[in-house]
């Protein structure tokens, strides 16, 4: 699984979130990968529609029943825009572990695949104990830089798989910060990963398809 | 002004919200009267595309300019989406007051309308000074009870209009809470306000069309 | 271990943390048990400075390192006044998951002890896998109620114990919630627990002295 | 007034604290002016005990009434312990606007003095509609770079005083960020500030009092 979080980048709201989503179905017909987009809350509807084989997750949920909660995501609303996942708890966004807790349980109960974030494999170990779908463990320090999880620090992505497959092994186990080419995504896969989670390195590529393609290409043995 | 926040409520997410606008465009033709409309974020972009006379407002923006912001609401984005406005510092999302002058100033460059939310009279005049479109006095302890601020209250009306004018006569002034019947309208702006707000007298309506004609004929003198 | 939490209550700041402390080490002294206070910050110094067998503790600790932070607790000044270990993601002070990480960090480096609060048996295991050296398992539910968890909910007590123990065989049990008497105190004991957390049975007790002693039998075979 | 803000430093808690303090009081009887040193929670009632003409103040109080609050600052047992006033809205603790409000009349109440601070002179006025003893504007992006808001942005002080006397000519005007020697303080008196805030300079001193004397010949005209 290919999972590109489009943040808060103001090349992929709107009609660049189109264009990536367009480029992403193409990758993913060719090449027979499972690839997730991750627009902000207001991209979510659009993108959804015209979705094909690529999933719209949400970027974040709040814990919340439906109410009078004013300017907070509702996870019903985010289903019923057409995603059908969610990012929770990304170091961007971190959250108390009792709301973890509560936006896994909200989310299996809408059928919302979860994708709970960590920033070491310990974290990445004691929320794997929550029971979510996946677990994406993502060194903050790296994020954003360009230098890879997989190629940098081998040791987090083989100890988050070992110690997270160990607490739950249903559990599927994702990695991420850094990742940006076709030789970090190869790696993280070889050390056990079942996917990378990025950002920037697709958002801010000149050519959408290419990128995503040669990330694709990480996943073919 | 009339301005309908749709909160978390599960009424008028998705499908719902629709009919809501459709009866709001409908009421504000007849009438014509300013309606605003504030849904969920994932329900912005379906709304502004079908709006006319109404307008689309978002529950909340974040103080952030683009860039590697995960789960936020980016302003850019809301706008794009169709909004053309947007609240700020709701009692259910309250901000800092850093963040409520930054949010107010990037609205404002992005060309968005600006309702900054009050507890009371005196929060309100100090937010009138940081220079936003609107600002809405509500008395938290009455919101969602349907005892309305300006039938049990009108002293918090008169004082609002008059304590925010003084500091900055350019800011118009709106009351809400527990405002849901043509009375309530009609003495919010006997004592001066210049709109209300309010969410379940309509979102919880069996009728969103006659509720909202109802309050609608609150504003005909 | 019997930990006293005096939270922000009126009853125990000043002169009356200073009874109940004097209370505290009387039944310390008397039945041999581990007696835990839990003070408002500004009361550490005093409180630690008359304890000699009963141990100060802080309510709560920031994840930070020494530095440009007006109005944190740092742990080193915590510390330095006399505190022994800390109460960490209490439900009335939930914390992120990745600063419950870094405070337990921060904590060993010190040589506080840490009590880190969970919801439910759930969270109880996760946070266990973070290493600290207590995990208290407190329903929010029951806090203040007087509806023992022990009494009214024994299974939370077993799952709590087994769930934690299998994770983590290092970390000990306490568990909390409406706790108030001798029995509760008992049976929380007896389905495996090690000790017990509570707040409002002492704070508000018309003799600390009577109503500490009672809690102590609770511990005696 | 001069305040000194020891925020997080690990060179003035526990014992540095109570050197600082024997060193601003031989200033304060030396020069006649008005010091306040606001410590960590956990040194304010020894540092209080000790005061003679400095007044200490907390960095911040939570907006609670006594009562089941764990990790809190209740306002109560910070004037139990000894102070006198505290700050509120440090830059480091932005609060919301409603809690900022909520914890100036708790303040006002106990007989507290309250200084709050602002990023800015909009702020500035802002606040100053909220009624609290003192203002204090420091532009975050100067705290701590020796750079002083008097020295590098003297517009910033003369319409901060113009601004908030304007709103509120009760509340008295302080400036801070980057003051850290003589004629620092003397240029913020000149453009009409009533005192400065400071932290650092004094902080990371190698020899308090000299530095707390040559501060406070500042004051001298």
């Amino acid at each position: 699984m290919l999972v590109i979080n489009l943040k808060s980048y103001i090349e992929t709201i709107g009609k660049g979130g189109s264009e990536l989503l367009e480029a992403a179905e193409k990758v993913a017909e060719e090449y027979g990968i499972n690839i997730v987009i991750a627009p902000q809350f207001t991209d979510i509807y659009l993108l959804a529609k015209n979705a094909k084989k690529v999933k719209i997750f949400a970027q974040h949920i709040d814990p919340i029943e439906p109410g009078a909660y004013t300017g907070y995501i509702l996870p019903e609303a985010v289903k019923e825009a057409g995603a059908v996942g969610t990012l929770i708890n990304h170091s961007e966004k971190p959250m108390k572990i009792i709301d973890i807790e509560k936006a896994i349980n909200i989310a299996r109960r809408l059928g919302l695949i979860t994708i709970v974030c960590a920033n070491d494999e310990i974290v990445g170990a004691a929320v794997a104990k929550l029971n979510p779908d996946y677990v994406a463990v993502e060194p903050p320090e790296l994020i954003g830089t360009g230098i890879s999880v997989s190629t940098a620090k081998p040791e987090i992505v083989i100890n988050s798989v070992k110690m997270i497959k160990e607490v739950n092994p249903n559990v599927k186990v994702l990695v991420g910060a850094g990742i940006s080419n076709r030789e970090d995504v190869k790696k993280a896969l070889e050390y056990g990963a079942e996917g990378v989670l990025l950002a920037s390195a697709v958002t801010k590529a000149k050519n959408f398809y290419e990128k995503i393609k040669e990330l694709a290409e990480g996943f073919i043995r």
